[in-house]
Parts: structure tokens; sequence; C-alpha cells
């Protein structure tokens, strides 16, 4: 019995937010001072970085449970079952429902009784739960659902990430260009063919690292309001997943038994180009060899960093050939990679 | 191999808010319109229905968060267990960290890693996250500890539900008088031990009844402000309880192979007094036999309905001494069974 991934969809919100729309916006340091260079410098300084030259937002009038769906519908046409079949509905979030303009999450009930809601299952036993675990969050799920299959607990799971970033931003902080809107979903099940999940890695660093990413008040000294946004500390978060992640990418491919030329595709958070670029290398060096051309799809560049759904996004959108120059085939080893918010760190490597 | 409960804690809250202090509330009907009774007879009814007649809340400087670690740092001590050989910390809540006085859940980090931040655990194989299912989150991330120990990537889980439902309760309705803070906490575990957790079953009931708890306005037609508070259809809920949770409870003993004379207490999600008592009358009346005298265990009396906290908090108690008249011993079996927001409903045989 392996479990594999037999269906995959996502939702790409019609909304192109370009780097030249944030020319207008006062950026502000963290500590409420002007920033000394014009807003033209600080967006190229950012797409040199980040990779990032647009992002995607939902229109006003939907919400995470919406885009979570339109995912999941897709991802049930392709793998061709029956909904009334699933066992588990997973969603990974982090932020829940936010409506446009306000300033709370909403997650009772929870996105997947909304997502289940929406797609019409009525079979009470197909179990809908939210997963929080920061960026890697999709890939979680997907690990929860193999362990479920594995108990004997589940044959059949809907695993979704679903993001609005766009709806706790500041506007006063840099940051804030990195962060888009999205949502991916797969069906994992149970099956006779050959391949799937080989082996997973999971790990949650919290003594020094767990609040990186945090929830933190405006820039911009003059709003004494307390709504908080989505905040980071770049440079930390950069220094950890740098020394972290290649480790953990590394345990996973050893356990597998797969050597390092046998990896075909490394499905990687998009969360910064330079840092996942510099992550892949230092993976690559760990093994004495060079990064290959083209191991590492990106989409950051124009749908930016969707928190969880940036990995079922990018792969659904390499199987439908949606990607230039980009293919999995049969028997392909790949690698789904994230790091965030937590902070934590996942990997699976996985044969297609 | 069984797979036991080998420590338990909880926290209850210092501050008392008795039902006396409800009295200078302006409660409204859901459409603004006042009520026609005095404070007194709304309080009376309040308690004849609900059996509550106080419930606790925490001190304005603490956070969910931190109850959560204080549960969590007693089933630790209670289990005798080095923290350190923690696999997953499994947190269950709804509304994450809402900081007194203010309106946003703060949910990133998740709850887990702040907890496993506190706790200063330092294995980062340790996997921090949260889980989200109404009520029933805390059984349900039990049911996840032992889903994750059968597959075999785990040997010791931290499973805590904790909530503070006292920073998103709407003054204006009289529904808030149900809600309360608390935290519990368990480890769940591999054990060579007789007993253990038999059968577990979980339904989610989406298609009508998605949003029978949902986030909503105040009552209070002057507030303009978008901010939303904790609601529910309580008739719908009591209805939808009343058909659905005894059949439930079936399907979950029968499956286990125990008769329902083999029960010895059933720890019901403290949701309201007589809907409680109302559902296991009725899951008596499925064996045609009458609900025996002390099996239904109840704290609601004195500390309320603190969402994925009572199931844990009412086990830890009994288990201390803490409960007149109530014990578990040895061999006994137990049922474990919840009902809330998604509609979701779980339930588990355990030997104890």
């Amino acid at each position: 019995m392996n479990i594999k991934i037999t269906g995959t969809g996502s939702f790409i919100p019609s909304t192109v937010e370009k780097n030249e729309d944030f020319y207008n916006h006062e950026f502000l340091n963290a500590d409420g001072s002007k920033i000394n260079s014009s807003n033209e410098i600080i967006v190229d300084k950012f797409k040199a970085i980040t990779g990032i030259q647009e992002r995607r937002y939902i229109k006003n009038e939907l919400l995470n449970s919406d885009i979570a769906f339109y995912a999941a519908e897709l991802a049930i046409a392709d793998a061709k079952i029956d909904k009334e079949t699933l066992d588990y509905i997973i969603v990974a979030h982090n932020y829940g429902d936010v409506k446009y303009n306000t300033e709370q999450s909403d997650t009772v009930p929870s996105i997947a009784s909304r997502v289940k809601h929406l797609l019409q299952i009525k079979n009470p036993k197909c179990v809908g739960y939210d997963l929080l675990f920061g960026c890697p969050g999709w890939i979680e799920g997907v690990i929860q659902a193999n362990a479920f299959i594995k108990a004997g607990i589940a044959k059949r799971c809907l695993v979704i990430g679903a993001e609005t970033l766009s709806r706790v931003v500041d506007k006063h902080d840099r940051d804030s260009m990195i962060y888009s809107d999205g949502a991916g979903a797969v069906i994992v099940e149970e099956t006779n063919e050959d391949g799937g999940i080989v082996t997973h890695e999971t790990a949650t660093f919290a003594l020094d690292e767990a609040h990186f990413i945090y929830f933190g008040e405006t820039n911009n000294p003059e709003n004494t309001s307390q709504r908080r946004y989505i905040k980071m500390y770049g440079r930390k978060i950069y220094e950890f997943a740098l020394t972290n992640v290649p480790l953990a990418l590394k345990a996973c491919l050893d356990k597998s038994g797969y050597s390092i030329s046998d990896v075909k595709k490394i499905l990687i958070h998009q969360a910064n180009e330079k840092m996942d670029e510099a992550i892949v290398k230092r993976f690559y060096k760990l093994y004495k060899t060079e990064m290959p051309e083209g191991i590492m799809p990106m989409i950051i560049n124009t749908l930016g960093n969707s928190s969880v759904a940036t990995v079922p996004t990018l792969y659904d959108l390499i199987l439908k050939g949606e990607l230039e120059n980009q293919e999995i085939n049969k028997g392909d080893i790949i690698l789904f990679a994230s790091v965030g918010a937590g902070m934590n760190i996942n990997a699976i490597v996985y044969k297609y």
C-alpha cells in the first residue's frame, strides 16, 4: 500500500498588485523613523532580494474559505473522486477568514467546516479540521493525512493550504510587499500504484525562535490603534533557515534511501528567492555537489509569498503544464520543503 | 501496545464571575430589541437551563497560551516524564490569544509554539501545532495523538485544550453568561500497561449546521463597530445535539465491544447542564435502560463552559480527587464525548 497525491488544484487570485503600486506607500522603519531612500529604491532593493515583482490579492468580497473551496473543487475534479468518499478535510492556514477592511480573524466554525459546507458534502464521517503551523502548514497537513491513512482511520483526505495575507499587512512596513493571497489543494489517498510519500521530517524550533514571525503593531507611530499585523525579523529568519533547512532536507532524503542525484525537483516554500536559492545551494553543498539548473522551480516572481499556499500551488502549476520548462515525470523523486512561523520546518521525499 | 493517558493537569482561572455580576448588564435580543424581563429573571432562567451559577475568567494580564502552559506543566509533572521526550504538542483552541481589551486573535506563532517556548523545550523534533475543531478540539487532539502513535511517528504527545471565551463575549447577549476560561492538558503515550484508548468516533455536520455557532456582531444596535463575538443558535444546537450525539456515543461504544453496563463514567463537554443530561438520558434510552445516578459528573455549575477545556479539566479534577463522590478506578470503562462548533461531534471509549 502506498500513499499518493492523486489530484491537485489551485486558485490564483485575480487582482495583480505590482511593485509600482507600492510607490505611493509611506514606508517606515520598525521604530517609526523615516527610511532615507526613495520608494523606487526601496522597491528595487526589495525586488533584488525577494525576486517578487508582483503578487496577487483576492477581491474584496471574497474570504479565505472561498478560495480554499475553489482550490478544493479543482483537486476533487482532478482526482476524479466522489467528494462523499473523503474521510478528512484538513485546512492549513494561519489567520482564518478576515473580511476586507476588518481586523478580526474568524475561525469559528473552522475553515474546514466552511469548505465542507461550500462543497455540499453530506457525509458526516468526513471530518474537517484546521491546522495552524505557520507557512509549513500545508506540508504538515499532508504528513498528518499520511499518518491517518497509516493508522487505518482514513483512506482519502483533502489537504488544503489557503491564506489571505493581504488582509493582515501593515502598509507602512516594507515587508508588506512580500505577502500575497492564494490557495492550493490536493487529494492524498491510499493506492496500489507505485510511488507516493517515501519519508517526511518535521521540526519546531521555539526556544529562541518562537517569535521570529509575530503579530505586531504598525510602523506608523501616529497610529495609536491596537490593531496588529503580520511582522517578521527577516535577518534572523534568513540565518535560521540557512542553518536548519538544509539539514532537515538532508535528514529526510537520507532516510528515504535515495541519493542526491535521484532528486529531480525541489518544491520549496516561496518565501524569498534569494533565501530559497541559498537554502537549496547549501543543501547540495552538504553532498559536496552543485545545485543543478532548474531543480528549484520558482513562482514567487509573479505570485509572491502566499504562506501555506505556495507549495501546493507550485506543484499544481507544474503538473498542469503551466510553468515553462518545468515538468514532473512518472518515477521522479521530488522534495517538498517549507520553513515558517513557529519556527517550523518540514520536508517530504515523494516519488511521483 | 496500548495508548494511554499517563498524566493530567488543569488550570482554573482565579477570577470568579458570579451570575449576580450580570445583573447590571443590558441584555438585548439578537434583533436589538429589549427583553421584557428583569435581569434577575433572565439570570434565574439561564441558571435553570444551563446549571451555571458562576464561571471563571483569567486575569487581565494573562493570555490563552499562558494558561495552556500552566496546565501543560502540571500534566508533564503528573506523568513524571522528561519534557524533552515529547514528540508532539497539540493545542486545541478556537480563538488563539486575545489580549484583554483588544479584538484580534493572535495565532502566529501557533499557541503550541508559544507553549513549547514557555516550557523551554529544546528538542526540535518535538512538533507543535494548533488544532481548530470547535469545542470537541481536545478530544480530537487525543484522537490525532493516538493516530500518530499508531502510525509510528510518535510515542508521547502532550494534548492541551485551552480557551479564553471571556475575551470574545458580547455583553449584550444572554449567552455570554455561558462562556468561561480554562485549560486542561494530558500526556498520551504508548505503553505496555493494560487499558487506554479502545475506540473513537468523529463526525462533522456542515451541510445545514456549519454556522450554528458563529462569529457575529453585538446585539446592541447602537454599537456600529464591526467587532464580532462568539454567537450561537441555542435552540438549533440543542435539537442537533439531542439527535446526533447519542447515536455517535452508541456507535463508539458498540465498536468497542463493551456493553452499556460496563460504562462507569461519561465525561461530556460541559456545554449546558440540561442539554448534557438530555443527551446522556437519550443515549441510555438507545439501550432501553435508565441513566445510572452519578454516571455523568458535572463541573459546569461553578466553572461554566470553557470550550475545549471542559473535558480534560473534568478528567483531571476527578483523578485528583477534587470532585465529591466521583472517582475513576483501574479497569473502569469511561466515555469522553463532545459536541460543538463545526458542528463537530466526537467520542472516545477509554479503559482507565
